[in-house]
């Protein structure tokens, strides 16, 4: 979720409100609808998996017998369930082949990145970088797209790697760069860039006091579970 | 941690802090040393696997060399890292067998016990019951123990089963009874009680205002991960 | 492996000598060369995880040093030593994604089918169908890949059905037909036909006295792995 | 199965047929009856997990209502389905926690060891090793007990370690000896020698010109599973 207040999207009869920096999931053979019923504009970022889907001739679509699907469990409760102390609630069972978690909210992201923000080692190649996880497995949130969320703190060059994946990258705040091969992209605020499958890539956070946050997704889960991820270091290029 | 303040455990190198309502895990083979500096007694239930691990003949222990063991990482690390909005510090790497969280601090159960309140399903024999989980698979805690904590609702009257597997509980908040066979445990805060393996019980919440939450730990792990679990419905006592 | 004797693959060091009916993996980043020292024609069919590698741009390719790999190990090693008894030689360990064995020997596969002829119960869909596994886990052989080997008794009329994964067949032995939706392909010895995603199919064997044998790979584990697989039985057309 | 011919156990409907070197399994909770109807004493050893399931108090025992169960599926059948060429029928699905397999027979691992009789690199320790697997999981047959055979060729004096597992041996063939600690188990055919945890132990076949055989059980897949699993290498005794 990038900008705006008041929409919430029903997915399978569980209203799911959203703000800014809120990840939200509408898996795959779920019903969802989406409400905006205050004023200004709702902006998110939709990330799918239709290429893929599709290239496997894999899709399947249906629309739903009424306008608006009935709400079958209380607002935004599978947040509220799951996303506290890494407990489970054991009344709940697995159902499809994802997260049970409707909405990650920025809240809880934005207190993870407070609680290490000096203290967390972090990656040479990508800072803070968190991964949100499936409570079931620990996995990622849906076995066709991984969701992670990056701090660079202020001064941050990364080491430059390439892998076998590519991402899709949201500046959710600050200002830097990110070298793919020999271009340079410099990004701000709700930029939105690509780093494909195998480029070599570094991030650049050049302030000297301000952190710097990116929100990606990737097709990494799929590249693991067919066994074809690899990843090499490489030269920095800036 | 059942009452007091100030003391901590080093566990690996990590100083970990406790508060009244903290679960702490101190996994086998991790160098662990106890330390309280502030006045008044701190007091805490010890759950340990040495039964199990005595009648394998499985058990090691070895003295550190030195009286204190040092600080390797900033305290309360692993909490810090893990606790938040299920994401996962992607530079860390799975160690051991169990969960790499030293401190399931109380805050956030508590924060999950509000925000389910009144919205939760819940289980039918056992209330509002959360299991601590192993972030890296979604387990439990360790191999040899699950560790949970349940509230029961005012007037909450459970349904009757057993289980092979038996449960030591602590009362975190509350009064109430639990009926084993037919025997009837009143309990109320602070006490500690037990359920062998297969007995049948079943919980009971008799206040008109006031929840009843109940910490608890189990072998129910060991008896999943062996092919030995089973569980039955049985007819109230009570 | 369709016709022919006398020639042989060598993968990673093994050399993997072939008859008509083995099944061989040359899995990715594998080296492999090929040798035909005999007269007369090896023919075999070749089941390539290509078109999704590319399409997932994920595909490496590298020219090994000289012309011919040396051997590092006993020829036919892997399938002398993996192919018995389900017995694990407990001092090899896994390497790579898939099955560590070479060649899956016809000898094997025959034995199978001789030795529950009438016994087994088998699929109303498939027949007497066995999946080729990787001893390691005892799920398919690639990730990308699934291997399987059916018999359909004289008479067998199996039932229709779809699923969302596509299956290339070659026939070791027999006649027989295959509708795929409305269209019937009559098949006999050495045939090769394809099923494709979502398409109702159901095997026919119409003789009275001889028994047909489908050798066949299909991507069903890559399906599978990304939660896309699902199966609905249909209306026979035949 | 040490001795004798001409007896087979009936598991949940299935008559098991056994010959001597078979390995057969009777999982628990599943009904099964012992039949002779031939001249002559039959002999086998049998190793159970009772202590363990004792101690963990998971017993459960139930007479069946009458003196023999019927069969209810063909003699032998899961060993036809599942013992050739690491096929798995696909109409079987797993039920239990373990093997679907009856009867390991002893001509699947005859024919293991001929297959590799002077090519197979071995163990340091254990010479010729192979495991008894479960073919859903490729791990061992039972959650509790994992069997095992090894060949040790004549002249193998192995390397010295120790494990957190015990380990009972039944010699199938040859003579030779166990180092056990400081101890010299000397042994012959039809011999049973235990090995208890963590004692330091090596194998020895001192014979110029006769392989030797050991079947053996150990309880090593309880230790793996509850993360209590250690090893490590020794001074040699003998």
């Amino acid at each position: 979720m990038i900008e705006g207040h008041g929409a919430c999207t029903t997915v399978n009869g569980e209203r799911v409100h959203m703000d800014p920096g809120d990840l939200l999931l509408t898996p795959g053979w779920h019903w969802h609808d989406h409400h905006h019923e205050f004023p200004g504009p709702m902006i998110w970022l939709d990330g799918l998996d239709y290429p893929l889907v599709n290239m496997l001739e894999a899709g399947f679509f249906e629309v739903y017998g009424e306008r608006v699907q009935k709400t079958l469990v209380p607002d935004d409760l599978s947040a509220r369930q799951f996303i506290h102390g890494q407990l489970r609630p054991t009344w709940e069972t697995p159902h499809g082949h994802g997260s049970p978690i409707g909405n990650y909210p920025w809240r809880e992201t934005s207190a993870a990145f407070a609680d290490i923000a000096d203290d967390a080692r972090g990656s040479d190649v990508d800072g803070i970088l968190l991964e949100y996880t499936n409570p079931w497995t620990g996995g990622p949130v849906m076995p066709t797209i991984g969701c992670r969320v990056q701090r660079l703190r202020a001064g941050f060059h990364g080491a430059a790697h390439r892998h076998v994946s590519n991402t899709v990258y949201h500046v959710i705040r600050g200002e830097g760069a990110t070298m793919v091969d020999d271009e340079r992209l410099d990004w701000s605020e709700h930029d939105v860039f690509a780093v494909p499958v195998w480029a070599t890539h570094e991030h650049i956070n050049p302030s000297n006091s301000d952190d710097a946050v990116l929100f990606s997704y990737t097709v990494e889960p799929v590249m693991r579970s067919l066994g074809l991820y690899r990843e090499a270091p490489a030269e920095r290029r800036a």
